[in-house]
Parts: structure tokens; sequence; C-alpha cells
């Protein structure tokens, strides 16, 4: 039985339109799935007419509507198309609370747009993880290629992660990643741990983390039959793992994977909230304002995020979720 | 005039004496300063045989011997290489004072090495700036290529850095960033700085520092005719350096900067303890353990170490230092 996904336009200002119109013009797409769009017809017949495609999908649409399309305007930040986005976003979660998707596709949003149009939660995953009742870990997974990592902690000041570091956070995100990976098809994922301080505390003389917390997390990963290795130094680390000597990398905070992933050509890469009952993917690159209605948008990553929603949904893989 | 380098042959147990001898075998070496090697005849003689060049060097040398070269073995750590090679140091710091030299390029040293020889200096800066009574910012800069960075904080517990930023030490690292990128031959460097939050802070949401502390900081820069642009996000900053944006890249703290240039290939870069009088320069690679003994260590960062010492010393591009 093909993945029931759910397919929603993104933000109306930027390349997300575009993109969707794009994924459904693909023979691969609805050979490989059931798709549902979810949104504004007239917001998709722009993206299809920028893309010199029919104005009309060839799959079954949800009508969902939020304001007038006509006044959302193009490559300018919108509060009105960022309360769009969000209603869309929230039908989504409705729906899959009602089991009617396996899985959920969506073009980039535009985070500025959505906080102007009310979006109070730290990221996409805190907000669908709130309106699914998720309980557990939960975190971004940034797929850089065959490179999955996730993070301890994501969106707070640097001055806070420290503190922020515990053995259940770090067991939870190691266990994490080792769940999503196994999913995607591998039997027993290699992940590395990076550790926090600077050549990951150098045996405690730059910090006490790594011999305190992390490493004796990374121990009851591995009693638990995780293949899981560190603490590793942050900065060797993502050679290693660019030379593919890991499925995954599990890191302490943002840029300590941002700068890495970036480097290793993430924004080609994929988005998954990580941890949630059902996956949700999205690109990893923006709206693309530069570009907006161009026609020019490069549809690879969001048939990356298809690709992987498709492989991670139980109806996909006939995993149990 | 030439400039006169002092060439130290790093840790005996690991591929430097190798390269020194590589180096000085190069014609543009001898044409392109005047060389002194300081260090035992024999450790160098040793490490001409593993490259099949003549055991005596072609240039002079300043006998200085410290322990029976005969014991210090090869690709293993051992305490009495480190007290030859930690006194090598002291011996260059001496010969810098009494103004023998213009620049010293070393060979890879072992920090563990040293440390169990006496080095208490957190890394090589530190040490060379106490010999040489160096008053004032001093940092290493990493040279990947055409992009050199700096760091506001280094050898530190993460949890530290957040209350070790300050106006005065972000203003100190561009400064001293600007100072050797005019003295290697830009006449207005384009300098970046990063953020030391997710986001750069997100204007505040995110933490406060760029707000607060180096946004002002940079702005102080931009007054006194510094060409600093910033606070970036530390996660997209590398991706323009790496396109060629900038000249030089201040992050606020070792990961964040490391992480970037070992990916960018700081492997086959350079390190300069920046900010003292006299250039110190070195390859970025260590001792290389796995292949000291097989006559196969590459001299290219060691070259261009020595390139850039002539470059920024003060005979070299008649500079006042």
């Amino acid at each position: 039985m093909k993945p029931r996904i759910g397919l929603l336009l993104g933000d109306p200002t930027g390349i997300g339109p575009e993109l969707a119109a794009r994924l459904v013009a693909v023979p691969e797409t609805l050979a490989s799935a059931s798709v549902t769009l979810l949104g504004d017809p007239s917001v998709y017949a722009d993206g299809a007419r920028v893309a010199g495609l029919p104005p009309v999908p060839p799959v079954p649409v949800i009508e969902w509507r939020c304001g007038d399309p006509s006044g959302f305007g193009l490559g300018k930040v919108n509060a009105e198309a960022g309360r769009y986005t969000l209603g869309s976003l929230r039908e989504a979660a409705a729906r899959l609370r009602s089991n009617e998707f396996d899985a959920i596709v969506y073009a980039p949003l535009n985070k500025q747009a959505m906080k102007m149009a009310g979006l109070t939660d730290e990221d996409e995953t805190h907000f669908f993880a709130r309106l699914l009742d998720h309980v557990g870990a939960s975190s971004e997974i940034n797929i850089a290629g065959s490179l999955w990592t996730t993070r301890v902690t994501s969106h707070v000041p640097l001055r806070a992660v420290a503190d922020l570091i515990t053995q259940e956070r770090v067991l939870g995100a190691i266990g994490l990643l080792e769940g999503v990976l196994q999913r995607n098809g591998l039997g027993r994922p290699r992940l590395a741990v990076a550790g926090l301080n600077p050549h990951a505390g150098e045996g405690g003389l730059l910090g006490t983390e790594e011999v305190e917390i992390i490493g004796p997390a990374i121990e009851r990963a591995r009693r638990a039959g995780i293949e899981a290795t560190g603490p590793h130094p942050a900065d060797t680390l993502f050679i290693a793992a660019r030379r593919g000597d890991f499925d995954g990398v599990v890191t302490m905070y943002h840029d300590q994977g941002q700068i890495a992933t970036k480097l290793l050509g993430f924004e080609r890469g994929v988005t998954l909230l990580g941890g949630l009952a059902v996956p949700i993917c999205t690109p990893a690159h923006g709206t693309a304002f530069d570009i907006a209605g161009k026609g020019c948008a490069n549809p690879g990553p969001i048939q990356e995020a298809f690709r992987i929603a498709c492989r991670l949904s139980a109806r996909g893989n006939g995993a149990s979720v």
C-alpha cells in the first residue's frame, strides 16, 4: 500500500508553490505515494504558472483557504501570507490527528512571516510536537546527502547550552537518531557523538561535561545495543563524517552541527522533524526570495524530502510507527 | 635584504625533521630568505635520511642539543623528545629577544610530549607571548588557503565562553587580524565577525551578546576605518567565506572557527601566532605519527608557513614591526 502524503505549498511569497507544482509533475512522485495537496488552489495555480505547468494539480486537493492570495505578493515577507502558511500547518496537524496522512511534506516556510502571524513556538518541531500532543524527545534532524545529524540543544543562547547538557537529553538524542536511521533502512547505524568543549574537553582540562555527562550517556547507549562512539572533538568529527565513517552525528548545540552541515551541502539537503509519530519533512533551504517567481527553483531538495517521507512512513516500509 | 628565518625541527618523534630537511632542499626557500637551522644536527640528519637527502643541511646551524636523540624513537609520544622540543622553542625565543631572527618557522610539535616535559602554558601563542614579554592581544591565526581566521576565546570550556566575550576582546581580535592581513599585503582586508548565538542571536531572541557587545565592537572598528561586518550567523558565514567574500573571519570560540576551517582544508594550512612582534609560523597539521619515518610527508604546508613568515617579517616587506 502506498503511503498517503500530505503536501503543503509553504509560504506563497517564496518558491514553495513553484516547487510543489514541480514535485507533483514528476512521475516518480505519483508512482511512489498517494499524494494529496492541502492548500489554496489559486496559490498552487500561481506556482504552477511560474513553473510552466498546468494550473490544476494532477492529484486530489483538500481545499484550504485563508486570506486573499492575490494580496500576498512575491519576494517579500508578508504577515497575511504568514497567516496562510501557519494556518495550513495547523490544518495539516489536524489531518494527521485524524489519520488522513502517513506523512507530511511542506515547501519552504518564512519563519518571520509566521511569527508576525502569531507563531510562538521555538521552531516547527516544537509547533507540531505541541499540536500532535507528542510526548518524549523531538528534535530537528538535518540530512545532507547520506549524513544525518541531530542536536541536544537547539534555538537557545550559547550561554545556556552547557547547563542543558544532561545524560537524559544526550541519550534521548542518540536514541532518536538511531530510531529514524533504522526506520530509514539501516539495521545498525554508526553514530558519532560530539563533545561540548574544545578538543572534547582534553580529558577534563578544557571542561568536564565529556567525562561527567556525555561519555556516560554514550556508555549507556552502547549497553542498550546502539553503535555510538565519542565524545569526539567536534572539529575533526566532521572530517571523518565527510569520509563516510558515520551514518549519524549527534551534536550538542545549534552551530556545532549547522556550521558543518551547511559546508557539507545541507542547503541542498532535507530537514526532518525528528521524534514525532509521523514523518514531517521539508527541504532545508528557505523561501529564496531572490528567485521567487522566476521559474528557476531547483526541485531536487523537495524531491529528496518527499523520498525520505515515503521511506519513513509506516505504510512505506511496513514498520510500526 | 632577505628576512632572517630561524627554522626549528619540531618534535623528533614525528615528521618534523623530515619536513625541515625537505624545506631547505627547495631552491625557493634559500632564494627568499636567510635561513638558520636551530637544533641538534643529528636530529636533522635523521630527518634528512628519511627524506633521502644529504645529512648535512645546506644552511648555517645553531647547534642546540638536549638529551640523546638516539633514544627519542619515532611515532610515539616521548617525554625526552618533548623536553628537546620545548627547549628548542625556548632557545628560539631567546634568539628572537637578541634580534638574531626576523621570524621563526617550526615543524610540528607534540603538545602532549611538551606537557610531560613541563609546558604549562595554554598553547604556543601564550608560551611565546610570555617569553617575549608581549603586551596586548595575541591569538592563534588559522590560515586555510586565502582565508585567515582568528578567535576571541580559545582553549577554554564552552561554559566559560559567553562571559569572556567583551567589546575590548572582540575589538582586539578584529584589530589583530586587520594588522596581520595588512602586513601580508592587503591594503583594506574585508573582515567578517561571527555572532555568538544561533542565527547571530536573531535580534536578541536567542541571546543578547550580538546586540550588546559584538555589534558595538564592530561599530567601533568601522569608525576606526576597518572594513568589518557582522555579527554574521556562524553557520552561513563560512559559506560566504568559502565563496571568497571575506579575507578574514573573527570567531567567538574555538570550535566555531575550527569546525569550518578544518572542513575547508586547514589540515593543509598554516598556523600563525598572531599579535606577537615577530611572525612565528608552523604547519597546521600535527606530528603525523602514522607516517613518521616513512619518507612520504608532504612539505606543502611547511613551505606555505615559510612563505607567510617571509612576507610578514619586517625585512621581508619593509614594514615596521
